[in-house]
């Protein structure tokens, strides 16, 4: 990869997290920079017409080219290594994973987690504070879903780590901070420290 | 492909269209075996244990292995034909509409199709009866941005259709279902019938 790689993203985010946890354990160098959120940085004319048109982070700069969507950019940063598998059925299965996060875990799981970290419980509106029991009920199922697919596995896809464990790990490793008691996924509790235990790991605050 | 290719479906759901679609294009034969999911025949401990335990269709069965997630089961067939770029960007940039489909747009123009034909917005619970503004502004807000990308461009991705096209398709064209007002997104509709007019094209109810 010759071209100059920039992360533009919100650090404490599991999203932006995720992309530069890929580049760590490929050895992958990323420039960062960083935007205020809460103070809609990410919603200025200039970042919606250059940057991402869909105003958010994180996206992954390719040169003078852009990469929205975290699980894209894991891709683009990770292709090529041990991360993506290249058996045909693991590749899809992958996929397979990191569209689930996208679909079934995140919404539920990182949404409870910003709301209550970034916006506070009191303050969400009348829709959001029905749908928390929806999203609290759907995070659970997911997280058991991943403890019941962990049965005999060491990691989601295959036999090896892929950007499918990274994409899942990062909201579920601090998916107590939602108050999700990982402690009774122990399948769950059990793949975060092989996460952990990764070389090159880094962690969000790093 | 060696392997017998079935896809476990409830056909009339764009997502399901979505991997008969790829597999038309791409001229690959499937299997179709047809659920009722309205019914439950998606959540039996049969097809929790065998198929998919997220209780989801579409899945791709291939062989005795399964593929859930029906983004996931379109890349698997189309892969290694022209619907999946090879250049290294264009390929994560058609993840990238992938993940945003899933994540930005068929939670919102989707779940409104589903929940006037089959569930009645009458038949709704209280959150999802607050939910529907919000997801009816979100999939506006989702047209919007792709009537802005195609501004000058025929696909989604670089120069050629792709498996993004298809993904996004499945939905959008049929969003009028959900009272969506696809002839204030000139550009999408001229994509629509772009795609319509793509060799080996097949409808929704084919």
């Amino acid at each position: 990869m010759t071209e100059r790689l920039v992360l533009h993203e919100f650090a404490p985010s599991g999203n932006c997290y995720k992309v530069r946890l890929t580049a760590a354990i490929v050895g992958q160098h990323l420039e960062r920079r960083e935007y205020d959120i809460m103070n809609g940085e990410t919603r200025t004319p200039e970042f919606l017409a250059k940057v991402n048109s869909n105003g958010r982070i994180p996206v992954l700069q390719v040169g003078h080219r852009f990469i929205p969507e975290s699980n894209a950019a894991c891709y683009f940063i990770g292709e090529g290594s041990k991360l993506v598998p290249t058996d045909q059925f693991d590749h899809s299965d992958m996929l397979r994973w990191m569209f689930w996060e996208q679909y079934s875990h995140e919404p539920n799981i990182a949404t409870l987690r910003y709301w209550k970290m970034w916006i506070g419980f009191d303050n969400l509106s009348d829709v959001q504070r029905l749908e928390v029991p929806v999203k609290r009920q759907a995070g659970e199922a997911a997280l058991k879903l991943m403890d019941d697919h962990l049965k005999g596995r060491e990691w989601l896809v295959g036999t090896m780590i892929s950007l499918a464990d990274i994409c899942l790990f990062a909201y579920t490793h601090v998916a107590g901070d939602a108050d999700f008691q990982l402690q009774r996924f122990p399948r769950v509790a059990d793949w975060i420290e092989r996460m952990k235990g990764q070389p090159r790991y880094i962690a969000l605050n790093a």
